[in-house]
């Protein structure tokens, strides 16, 4: 014991602080920082709860690394889905650092940047997996994993202090559709040499056995296709699944049909990941939607974004009868290539019922296999990379607290696998780890334009008025004399049907102007008062009437 | 042939008429007419959806019972869950109707009734299992089924057109906690006589099997507690099974536990169950909330609400720590005995996810069976009661569909199986059955005390609100010179945080006098126009500037 402390001595320690991403599925964000060092492992997005009205998405507070800007090397990216790189424009309007990613993920980084006007002035750099990149004392290896897009990468990241392993997001693939399987072997080799630390994601901890591979689903594909030999075909996906996009393609080709993308989101990956060879379409196989009448029915198979019910989604245009170029038809079979996502089950469910109701035949089930590691994967990794530490990662608490128990089993002593909240500065080495601290952290909210524009605030004012609306109370105060000289004229909106509640709008209207009467006719001209009284009664009055508590708002004009 | 048409010759033919329930789960009603007589079905709420800002229920829309309301004979009521009675005290407030139902349905009706004080003016009546009552033209029997609650309900519907069989929700328990198993001699009786239409329930149609008997569940709870010897029993599950309480209850005396219900719709129910006599609880079993203090953890069970993590409900006031008598401890564990209703997933997991953060065990798997028949179940029925046509029922159209194959499998022919939409009038003898017409159905939207005054004008108001928040324009103009003489003044509410958007206020104040004075300048004193004015330029002002759209809404005042 005492020789290992003297080997330690005068050593700093590791600091990880996850900024982001442990109390919801998104907004991955994990800073490592040595002495003078910061590097920061992805920075996503999440998308809003339920009582987030109006918001678009939400993104990491990032004043830790503002207030240290000067040891910030560098943004080290796992992969191009949103909550791993949504968040990484916001953040470099804030502050200008170089981005470190795989090929497929820096293209679609790139495309973001673009679309911001951020591509001129952020440096990036391109790195393939094995290569390692030097970020002030880190030093950064990408090792190849399977996921549900190409090019996923988990990170080796070497300090002083000792390696900490990070998954990303991953699944053993040993059969994947494009590419090579997750590299093992370098897993083993970094575990031989020893692992302080492992931080590995949780999202399928709960589940047991193997994430079936990519590949199984080639079959399902010919399957389908070969049991509906005179339908149209539509497969809706996730707009990133870039391999499933080629295995549908594959059947396609080989069943002789062409293929139409449909939506935005699907075109846009589509064309960066052609256009960087992750994607193999044979020539005349790809048609855009007007090509589309040329062909008929069975020679056609349309690929379609929309699998978890987004309302402005091409497959939810189409299913209500709004998409402008293809309607859906008893002669259709529409594939579900996916899984709800927790939250948006029922929205899915509408889609399927709207596609049901035109005649269509709908499959959702057995055509999706998951991107992330079941309980026999994360057993794999950790037994390869045998870490000291644990910090499971990316997954609610349950989820992260499956991981946990499967760390125990695994014979990691529960003492040294770390249950982290967003914030937490755990510091370690080979001696020891323990939290020592806590970070500013938080979310922003981006709406439209705005990003940290709408708070609590905003937000419990938009709540409020989705409940009951707004009972707008205007009046007009003499400025010498302080008397009535306009109003109270009442408005409201979301409240009643007005043409429909003239009885309780006019007995409202009575009352304010006895309010007033009473108020101004004391002598009141303090404004503050006269607000007030003009809340309470309306408010009682309405409550009484309706049980409805709309948002009350005088507004008192000086003429 | 021609024989047969000879038998019906001169007589009426049958018509159903559904008022709800076959486009979403919920909101259950369906109208049988024969020449001067209507019974109805099942009265039922629905939840709102997730665009219903601010509505607290659905209720159907019973034009159709109004306008014939001198042939309307009865409610007839299957069992006492809120899809099928909640809108019965609304509906009775607009024509006074008997209503029919079994026992427990009744005790459940009359608290409603009791509610909005309509008991005095409702004439009940109470019906055995096996007993017929005459409404009209039409004899209605009552048979007895399981479900997940006491006292459920089939119905046979004799007219002088034929008979028709109603399965109301129900499952196949040879093994039931309370009273008898399904009354399937009954059901072949009737079938052997003859039956012109089925309506069956399709809630799990897509499911293949059998679904268990509740009484599995004896054995689980009983491991549940053999296991957890040293910790406090939390369960939470709907408030409306009393036989799961039954069963949790059997498991706390055998194990010498005391037991506290908790959550007000519960409390009711149970209360309603004991005095009926449908629930067993030996002597000094139940305690009250106040009592729990007394006995240690390893002495106690809570029953509770919320297993939908419902945010107002007791459970998740418990996990929200925002319960006055309840804290949740380490030395908990929770067991959801309930799967998540669609679109509630994700609340429930939030609930789980705050459990677990207290360092609660949590249980929500394997602690539940459904109440609803399965595909093999769905088989029987059909064989016993050998319908002529069929017409699912109770069901998205998803799951109506795969009662539809169900029945095709079976050997009925596909166009004597009515996938009716409500407001469907299908008019059915042994000769022939069709669609013959529609009646007016709908919606009406309860909020508060309001009943219909909240429409789509008010809802879509609720969802600008909502989205992007409100921009009141005051101005107040002389009455007599058209001249501004107060304001404008810009108030918003839900759009920005205004403290920390100085800037944009102020242009968009500054924007707005320019408007005024230049539209005011030239003369004009048409209201419509200078609002007209302000919208458009404000609108537009505020979408460059942010990308949102607030609700701008200007108020003029006469001075």
């Amino acid at each position: 014991m005492k020789k290992t402390k003297q080997v330690n001595n005068g050593g700093s320690r590791l600091k990880i602080i996850p900024l982001g991403g442990l109390e919801q599925i998104g907004m991955n964000i994990t800073a490592f920082e040595y002495e003078d060092s910061i590097v920061v492992v992805d920075c996503g997005l999440s998308f809003p709860d339920d009582d987030m009205l109006g918001i678009d998405m939400v993104i990491p507070d990032i004043t830790y690394l503002k207030d240290n800007i000067e040891k910030v090397k560098g943004f080290v990216i796992t992969h191009g889905h949103e909550d791993h790189i949504g968040a990484l424009p916001y953040v470099l309007k804030q502050m200008n650092i170089p981005v470190y990613a795989t090929r497929l993920t820096m293209g679609i980084i790139e495309n973001k940047l673009k679309e911001h006007n951020l591509l001129k002035s952020t440096k990036r750099k391109v790195i393939k997996f094995g290569q390692s990149i030097n970020l002030g004392q880190f030093r950064i290896e990408f090792i190849k994993t399977n996921h549900s897009i190409v090019d996923a990468a988990a990170l080796a990241i070497y300090s002083p202090a000792g390696t900490v392993v990070h998954t990303g997001d991953f699944k053993v693939d040993y059969t994947p559709v494009f590419g090579d399987a997750i590299d093992l072997q370098r897993f083993a080799e970094i575990g031989r040499k020893g692992v302080l630390a492992l931080l590995c994601e949780s999202t399928n901890a709960e589940r047991p056995g193997f994430t079936p591979s990519e590949r199984t689903l080639s079959r399902t594909f010919d399957t389908i296709f070969h049991e509906h030999p005179n339908k149209r075909i539509i497969i809706a996906t996730f707009a990133s699944n870039v391999d499933r996009v080629q295995q549908i393609i594959n059947s396609a080709y080989k069943y002789n049909r062409k293929v139409v993308v449909e939506g935005r989101s699907m075109v846009n990956i589509i064309d960066t990941a052609m256009n960087l060879g992750c994607l193999n379409i044979p020539e005349n196989t790809l048609i855009n939607i007007e090509q589309l009448r040329n062909y008929p029915d069975e020679r056609t198979v349309i690929i379609t974004t929309g699998s978890q019910g987004e309302s402005m989604a091409a497959l939810s245009r189409m299913a209500a009868s709004v998409h402008r170029k293809i309607s859906i038809t008893p002669n259709d079979v529409i594939i579900f290539s996916s899984n709800p996502i927790p939250g948006n089950e029922k929205a899915v469910t509408k889609v399927i019922n709207e596609l049901l109701r035109k005649g269509a035949e709908v499959i959702f089930q057995d055509a999706h296999v998951s991107g992330h590691a079941c309980q026999e994967e994360i057993k794999l990794i950790y037994t390869l990379v045998h870490p000291r530490y644990s910090v499971p990662i990316h997954g609610e608490f349950k989820h992260r607290q499956a991981q946990q128990r499967i760390a125990v089993d695994l014979g990691i002593p529960k003492e040294n696998i770390f249950m982290l909240n967003s914030g937490d500065v755990l510091e370690l080495d080979s001696e020891k780890a323990q939290v020592t601290g806590r970070v500013q952290v938080g979310a922003i909210l981006v709406d439209g334009l705005g990003v940290g524009d709408v708070g609590n605030v905003v937000l419990r004012d938009r709540q409020h008025l989705a409940e009951d609306g707004i009972m707008i109370v205007a009046l007009a105060l003499d400025s010498a004399s302080g008397q009535l000289v306009g109003g109270p004229d009442l408005v409201s909106r979301g409240f009643v049907y007005v043409k429909e509640s003239d009885e309780l709008m006019d007995e409202a209207q009575e009352l304010m102007q006895d309010v007033l009467d009473r108020c101004i006719g004391k002598g009141c001209t303090d404004w503050g008062r006269i607000k007030s009284a003009v809340k309470d009664s309306l408010g009682d009055y309405i409550w009484k009437k309706t049980k409805r508590r709309p948002m009350i708002l005088p507004i008192i004009m000086d003429v």
